[in-house]
């Protein structure tokens, strides 16, 4: 079984975009991203659609900042949550190019963005684009209730983010842009939790599993690095996530951050543990931490989208809900 | 835009395993698949933990095949027709090893083989595992009807296989077996068919354009190999595409079979027109393509599955249902 994928080359983040919806500007982070709908439905008819047309919306600013064309892109790597990933396959239509869907739930840009830069790296592709997103609203009605309904939540739920990240990926050109140099590819960690509404502990074993086999394999550990980021574990999954690193010798340290607290004010914003979905961690990487690797303010970090592996019909038949978690080892570039 | 992506050196398919349900079983190639059970259940408590099973049993299958052991598996790639892929999710959660969730409708098996393939070609991993399936009464409630409900179908409808494939790709090792040498990833195209009863007219513009972008950049014609097998066109999108190849000056001349219509005897069995669904191409790759790429009676195909991306509520809302189609170039083997 491999651990730690170690690229050739680094492989650059040449540009990257985010787009987001109404609560997500509202929070902490709302002026770092490059667009958002006041209204959620960016001009589509449907929350279906809106969700595909603001990843389309992403990646155009992604491909504009990158100073490439569409048709430069090699392959796109992208996924979404909804049912068999129709935001991606129908939301980028408009770009003809080769595309591979992937599906890891809230973990999907963490697997693009390791699928890419191997691609890129063994010079299969010369440029790789990896996309994802999530809607509120298209999330919600699919896999819990119809909006409508106004079900009340559980304490330990989480608020699906309506979001969409873009990241174009090249061994060239990349500048002062962020690096990826090595990547691991998450196992399924079923730790018995079957409850919808708590993924953050089903997903906090996966993301512990992954961050000590790579400290394991690395040699490294928490203390090596200036940020440990992980997707969207939320307030009760990152509790879960420290305490199982504490216990196993790999205390977190104070480094580590969750893109579900970071993207919403919990005080203000009614989205309990945090925010999820395979947009959270895409927008807040784009948006909040990628600059900060290109200015400095950080220059090694370990980047760890989680995902919870559902769906309606396996949480009603009572099925585990297995947790995923890719990682990503992001440093500054050193080019001009 | 990248076209035929070349390997540095043919990638082996050391060993593959098949499993499938009643129908199949009953069907003209019945006695090849590995694995059969008459009831479709495989022991499982539901048809969607049934499917699970099915892959799990093929991929152990495949493994004691090819005589390596789980945990030599560097990563699995897999993906299925259920909702957020819970069939490879949850029913490979006794593989304790790296895994990428792939979405791409019926086409996902060449999809993990394309991307297994560069993978282990690239030198990031050693051993990469291809798995894809699907079940009948899992897609059946989920895409379309409740079974009870007894609703009738289209002549264009095609029939969902009960079934999974799972494949062992290595680098080394591979004697006779038969192997990838270069493969192309496929564009989504949308050619204005909404109707979730006809997706062989779907598909059948995707897999036009992933074979005409082969065969123009790699300077061939059809008569140049044994075989052009597509995923799961049935009669209708088979009809379509070597309507749409004659029509491009890339006759498909006698040399085009598709799984979909070979898995069935469409004269005995109800399955209108005929097998579609992530386990078709995979099991009947399996099963009866690759033992004769390694017994010489074939030696050089084109494999290329092919999907129709959609949900059911996309369906609904009535949108677009874009095609895909993946190509694979399998050679026979060179060695003892």
């Amino acid at each position: 079984m491999k651990n730690i994928i170690k690229l050739r080359a680094p492989v650059a983040v040449t540009a990257s975009a985010s787009a987001v919806g109404k609560a997500e500007h509202d929070g902490p982070l709302g002026a770092l991203f490059d667009l958002h709908d006041e209204s959620d439905t960016f001009g589509a008819q449907s929350f279906e659609l809106a969700e595909g047309e603001m990843q389309r919306q992403a990646l155009n600013t992604a491909v504009f900042k990158a100073g490439i064309r569409e048709n430069d892109i090699d392959i796109i790597l992208a996924g979404d949550l909804q049912n068999q990933c129709v935001a991606s396959n129908i939301g980028l239509l408009s770009y003809p190019v080769p595309m591979a869907g992937l599906f890891g739930a809230c973990s999907t840009i963490a697997e693009a963005l390791a699928l890419g830069a191997l691609l890129t790296d063994g010079g299969y592709v010369k440029t790789a684009a990896a996309v994802a997103s999530s809607h509120n609203c298209a999330a919600e009605r699919q896999f819990r209730l119809p909006l409508e309904y106004g079900g009340q939540r559980t304490p330990t739920a989480q608020w699906t983010v309506t979001g969409a990240g873009a990241f174009i990926l090249r061994t060239d050109g990349g500048g002062k842009r962020p690096r990826i140099s090595d990547v691991l590819i998450g196992r399924r960690i079923d730790s018995g939790i079957n409850d919808a509404a708590n993924m953050g502990a089903a997903m906090a074993p996966a993301a512990a599993d992954s961050l000590l086999r790579y400290f394991s394999d690395s040699g490294t550990s928490p203390s090596c690095y200036d940020m440990i980021l992980t997707g969207d574990l939320g307030a009760e999954g990152a509790y879960h996530l420290e305490r199982l690193m504490a216990e196993n010798g790999f205390p977190l340290a104070g480094r580590h951050r969750d893109c579900g607290l970071l993207i919403y004010d919990r005080l203000t914003a009614d989205v309990h543990s945090g925010g999820s979905g395979c947009g959270c961690s895409a927008c807040v990487l784009s948006a909040y931490i990628l600059p900060q690797l290109e200015c400095g303010q950080l220059s090694d970090i370990i980047f760890t989208a989680t995902g919870a592996l559902m769906s309606p019909t396996s949480v009603a038949e009572g099925q585990a809900i297995p947790g995923i978690a890719h990682v990503i080892h992001l440093m500054r570039g050193e080019g001009e």
